[in-house]
C-alpha cells in the first residue's frame, strides 16, 4: 500500500453520492447552496450491507450521472459529485478538492515538478499577502486583476494601514524580491517556480474550471536578453503540450494569443487551448513572455559584462486544478469518468465474483494474487473485495469513476487459472477480453500493453473529435456559421482588435490562439480582405 | 540532473549574502526594516570574476555569519541570510522561503506524504476562507484563534456581507466538510491530510520559527470511538517523533501537553519538543485528540451499527516550516548551519584543486568522472567548478551552508586515483580522510558508510547537548536555579494551573510537556509537596 491512493473511507465504494432526488434537481440544490441534502447518502434502512437488490443497485449507480449527451453541464457537475472528486465549500465559489479529484492534481504535480527541475528550475515560496500598492505598479496588471481582488484589511484585531491582498498571481511579489537578489548578469538566469493558491474573486464559478480559490504552480524567470526570455516562455508551452498529449491525452492546440487575450502585463502569451466533449474550448495553460515590463515597473535591474544598468527580461508561465476539469471534460462519457491511464490514480479495480460462500475464498485469495503481481509491477491497482455490493454494481460504480482496466475474477476463472479483462474506453463486450492467464509475467504483460493501447486509443479519439469540429472559413459569415454550429473556427486573421471586439460580441467566439502550426500560402484576413500573414482559431470558450 | 537541487544561480556560490557593513550592524537592518542594502552583495568593482584576494574571501565568507558561540539570535539570522534559506516579505512578518530552504522543506514533505499514505490517510484540499462564524462554533477555539486572525472584508470591489478568515488551521470547515460526508459508522474512520499555508496574525515573528504566514500538513480523522482517536492521536506523535530522530537527527521528547498549553479545541494535545543550540525549547509537532468538542460544535454526527446517532471522535496533527528552523538551531555551530544527510538538499560537494592550467582538465575530467558515479548511487550531489572563486573560499562556502561532506580532488589525487574526504561535522585535520580510491564501487560505499557515520554522530551529539542540560529538580527553588542557568528542569506535578501559570510569570519558562518516558516510583511534587502522578519539564521556549 505504500503511498498508492486510498479512499477516504470504505463507504466512498459503498455509497456513491447518490440520492433520492432525482438527478436534476439534486444539481439544482448543489449549484445554487450548500449540497447538504443533496449530497446524501440514501435514507438509512435502505442501506443495510445485506441490500443487494438489484433495484437499489440501478438506483443508487446508474442515476447518479445524468447522461452526457442529455446535458453536458448537468453530467460534469454529476462527474464530480457521483466519482468524488470535489465537493463545493462554505464560501460561494470555493472548492475542497476531494481525495480522488486531488489524486489527479497530485499526478499532475509529480511529472510536471520533475521536469521543472530538469529545466533548472527550483521551487520556492513567496507569501501570499502583496501589498495594494505593488499591484497599481504595473499599469496592465491593476487594470486585468483589480476587480477580482480579495482583501485583507483587518489582522490580529487592527484595521491595517495598507490592505493587503491575497495573491491573484505573484508577478508583483517576485518581482520585488528579485530587485534583492539580482545585481549582475551573474545572477541570471534566476528561474524559480511555485506551487501555492491562489486567489480570484470570480463572480461565475464552475468546479475546477474557475473557483475563487485555485491551486497552481506558476514559474516566474528573469533573463539577461529578450531572446532568452523568448526561448524560456516557448520552452515552458511546449512543455505543458507534450504533458497534455502524452500524460492527460489531450489534444491541445498551442498559439499566440492575440492582443486582446494577452496576460495583463505581458508582452506575449503562449497558450494552449483544449476542446472539450461540448466542443467549447478550455484555456489549459499558459506562459507569458513579460518583457520588461514588471521589471521596469519594479526597477529589477542587472549589471552587464559592460558594468551598465539593464532591466531584466523576465517569464511566467502556469497550470492549475484547471487541467483536472479539462480530462473530465475531455474523456468523460454517458457512464461517467474517463481517465487516461497515466494520470489515473487508480489505473486498474480487480472485481471478485462469487455466488456460493464456498467459491468465496478461492476467487479471493485468486485476486489479491493477481493485485500482488500488478503492484509489484508498478500497476496503481485496487481490489475491491466487498461483499456488501453485487460484482454488476461494482462494474458500474468502478466505471463511473473512470478505472481504465478492470480485472474479473470468478470460480471458472480460478479453475482456468485466468482472468477478464475488460476495458473502460470500449463498452460493453467488445472491450471484454476472456482468458488472459493470471500467470504473472503474461498478465503484467497484458495489463501494461491495455493501459498503453488505451492511453492512445483516448488521444486518437479526442484528436479525431478535435479535428473533426474545426472548420476552416474564410469569410465572417463562413465564421459566424461555424461557431453557431458548436465549432471552433480557423481562418486567417489580420483585423483590428475592434474587429476581434465584433466577433465576441456577435459570436460570443473569442481568438483562442494562433496556433504555432499555420498553413502554407497566401492568406487574406476572413474579415477585412487584407493580406493576412497567419490564421487565428475562433471559439466559445470555459 | 533529474530532480535534484539547483541554486537559484551561480551567483549564490560566487556571492553569498555578505555586505561591506559588520554582521550586527546588518543584521539590525535585516530585521528592523526591509534588508534592503543588508542583503546587497558587495559593491560592484571589488566582485569581478577576477578578484581572487584572500582578504576579500576572508571577508566574504568568514564574516558572514556571527559566531554562534557569540550571539545565537544574530547567528540565526545570518545563517539563514548567508546560507539564502529565506528572505523576508514585503508584509511584516512574513517570510519568502529560498531554494535551499524550499529543498530541505520538500524533503520533509517526502518523508512525511509516504507516511501519511502507508497509515491510511488521503491527501485532499480545503478552501482557505473560513466564515467568521464557523470560528466563533467552538468556544475555546475562537478564544484562542480570534487575537491572531487576518479578516477578508473585501472581494471583488465591494464590502463582504460576512468578513471572511483566512484559515489559521482548519478544524472549523474540516467538520462543516464532514458533517456532508459523515453518515453512518461505514463513512468511518475518515482520514485526510492536506498540505497548505496557515495564516496567524504573530506579533513577533522569527524566520521559520513564528510568521504571519506558514506552511504545515495539517491532518484531520474522525472515528467511531473516543479508543480509535486515541490511538490516532499517539500514532501521529510517534511518527513525528521518528521523524524527528531518524531524518533530522534532533532528538525530541514526546509528551502530552499540560491543561494550559493543550490546543485551543483539543481535549489533550500531544507534543514533540525539541532543544534548541540555546537551550531553548521549540514545540516542533503536535498531536490533538479533539474529543467531541468540534463534532458537538458542528453537529458532525454518524448513525452507528444500532442506528443510534453519534458524535465522531476526532483528531487533528500538524508539522511546519518551523521544522527547518528546528533543524537550524540544533545541528549548526560557529560556521554556520550543518545539515543532517538524510534531510539535506546537497549531501556532497566535489571541489576540484588546481593551480596551474595544464592540471585542470585532469582534475575536472576526475571530479565529473566521481559525481557520476555518487550520483547514479543515489547520492545528491554538487560539482563546484567553477573557477571565479578559490578552493579556500568554495570550502568556508560550502561549509556555511551546511553540507555534510566534501571530497576535494587535486592533480596528485589524481594521479593517485584518489580523493580526500572531510567531514562537516568534525572540523579541521581530524575530520579529513586522504587517499579514498576514486574507484566508484569503494568510494561509493565509503561515502554512503560516512553519511550514515554523520547522522549518526548529529544525533547523538545532540542527544548528549539535550540531557546533559535537563536537570532534575524536586523544589520550585531547585526548578528556579535549573531555569534560571538556561536550562530545562524536570519535576514531579500535580500542581494546579495557577500554580503553572505563577512558574510562567516568575521564571518565564512553561511547562513543555508531561513526557511519555516517566521515572519510575512515588513522586512528590516539586511546588506543593502533594503525591504527583507524573514528572513535567520547564523550559523557556520560543
Amino acid at each position: 500500500m505504500v503511498a498508492s491512493l486510498r479512499l477516504p473511507s470504505l463507504t466512498s465504494l459503498l455509497f456513491p453520492a447518490t440520492t433520492r432526488y432525482p438527478a436534476t434537481l439534486r444539481r439544482t440544490v448543489c449549484l445554487r447552496n450548500r449540497p447538504l441534502s443533496g449530497f446524501a447518502t440514501a435514507p438509512s434502512g435502505t442501506a443495510s450491507p445485506e441490500t443487494k437488490s438489484t433495484e437499489v443497485d440501478r438506483l443508487r449507480s446508474d442515476r447518479a450521472v445524468t447522461p452526457r449527451s442529455q446535458d453536458f453541464n448537468a453530467w460534469y457537475l454529476d462527474v464530480i459529485a457521483s466519482a468524488e472528486l470535489a465537493d463545493y465549500g462554505p464560501v460561494r465559489g470555493t472548492m475542497v478538492i476531494r481525495p480522488y479529484g486531488y489524486a489527479i492534481w497530485e499526478a499532475i504535480q509529480e511529472y510536471l515538478n520533475v521536469k521543472f527541475k530538469e529545466t533548472g528550475h527550483s521551487n520556492m515560496y513567496f507569501p501570499q499577502f502583496i501589498p495594494y500598492s505593488f499591484i497599481e505598479k504595473e499599469a496592465s496588471h491593476v487594470e486585468g486583476f483589480s476587480p477580482e481582488l480579495a482583501l485583507v484589511t483587518v489582522g490580529g484585531g487592527k484595521e491595517l494601514e495598507e490592505k493587503l491582498v491575497v495573491r491573484p498571481t505573484s508577478e508583483t511579489i517576485v518581482n520585488h524580491m528579485f530587485t534583492q537578489w539580482i545585481h549582475s548578469y551573474r545572477d541570471l538566469p534566476l528561474m524559480i517556480n511555485q506551487w501555492a493558491n491562489v486567489t480570484r474573486w470570480e463572480m461565475r464559478t464552475k468546479p475546477f474550471i474557475r473557483t475563487l480559490e485555485f491551486l497552481w504552480q506558476e514559474g516566474h524567470t528573469a533573463h539577461a536578453t529578450p531572446e532568452e526570455a523568448e526561448k524560456e516562455a516557448k520552452q515552458m508551452i511546449e512543455i505543458y503540450t507534450r504533458f497534455a498529449f502524452e500524460q492527460t491525452a489531450i489534444p491541445v492546440i498551442p498559439g499566440r494569443k492575440s492582443k486582446l487575450e494577452t496576460f495583463a502585463g505581458a508582452d506575449i502569451t503562449y497558450t494552449i487551448e483544449a476542446m472539450m466533449g461540448d466542443r467549447k474550448a478550455l484555456q489549459a495553460g499558459t506562459s507569458h513572455n513579460l518583457g520588461q515590463n514588471f521589471s521596469r515597473a519594479f526597477g529589477t535591474q542587472f549589471a552587464d559584462e559592460n558594468g551598465e544598468r539593464q532591466h531584466v527580461w523576465q517569464t511566467s508561465w502556469a497550470v492549475s486544478t484547471r487541467f483536472v476539469g479539462g480530462i473530465i471534460m475531455t474523456h468523460g462519457d454517458d457512464t461517467g469518468l474517463m481517465l487516461p491511464p497515466k494520470i489515473a490514480p487508480i489505473q486498474v479495480v480487480i472485481v471478485p465474483i462469487w455466488k456460493k460462500d464456498t467459491e468465496k475464498s478461492g476467487v479471493l485469495s485468486a485476486a489479491s494474487s493477481v493485485k500482488e503481481a500488478l503492484q509489484t509491477a508498478g500497476v496503481r491497482i485496487k481490489l475491491d473485495d466487498t461483499d456488501q455490493r453485487t460484482p454488476g454494481w461494482k462494474f458500474n460504480f468502478w466505471e463511473m469513476k473512470g478505472i481504465p482496466l478492470r480485472i474479473e475474477i470468478g470460480p471458472r476463472d480460478v479453475s482456468s487459472n485466468s482472468v477478464v479483462v475488460s476495458r473502460r474506453d470500449i463498452p460493453g463486450k467488445a472491450g471484454k477480453v476472456f482468458g488472459i492467464s493470471m500467470e504473472p509475467s503474461t498478465l503484467v504483460a497484458y495489463v501494461k500493453e491495455k493501459l498503453d493501447e488505451i492511453q492512445s486509443s483516448l488521444l486518437e479519439k479526442a484528436l479525431s473529435f478535435r479535428d473533426s469540429n474545426i472548420v476552416d472559413v474564410n469569410s465572417y459569415d463562413e465564421l459566424k456559421d461555424a461557431i453557431s454550429s458548436g465549432k471552433w473556427a480557423r481562418g486567417p486573421w489580420s483585423a483590428s482588435d475592434a474587429d476581434e471586439q465584433r466577433v465576441k460580441e456577435e459570436t460570443g467566439a473569442t481568438i483562442r490562439c494562433f496556433p504555432f502550426e499555420q498553413t502554407q500560402g497566401t492568406k487574406t484576413c476572413l474579415m477585412t480582405g487584407n493580406p493576412a500573414e497567419e490564421v487565428a482559431i475562433f471559439a466559445k470558450s470555459y
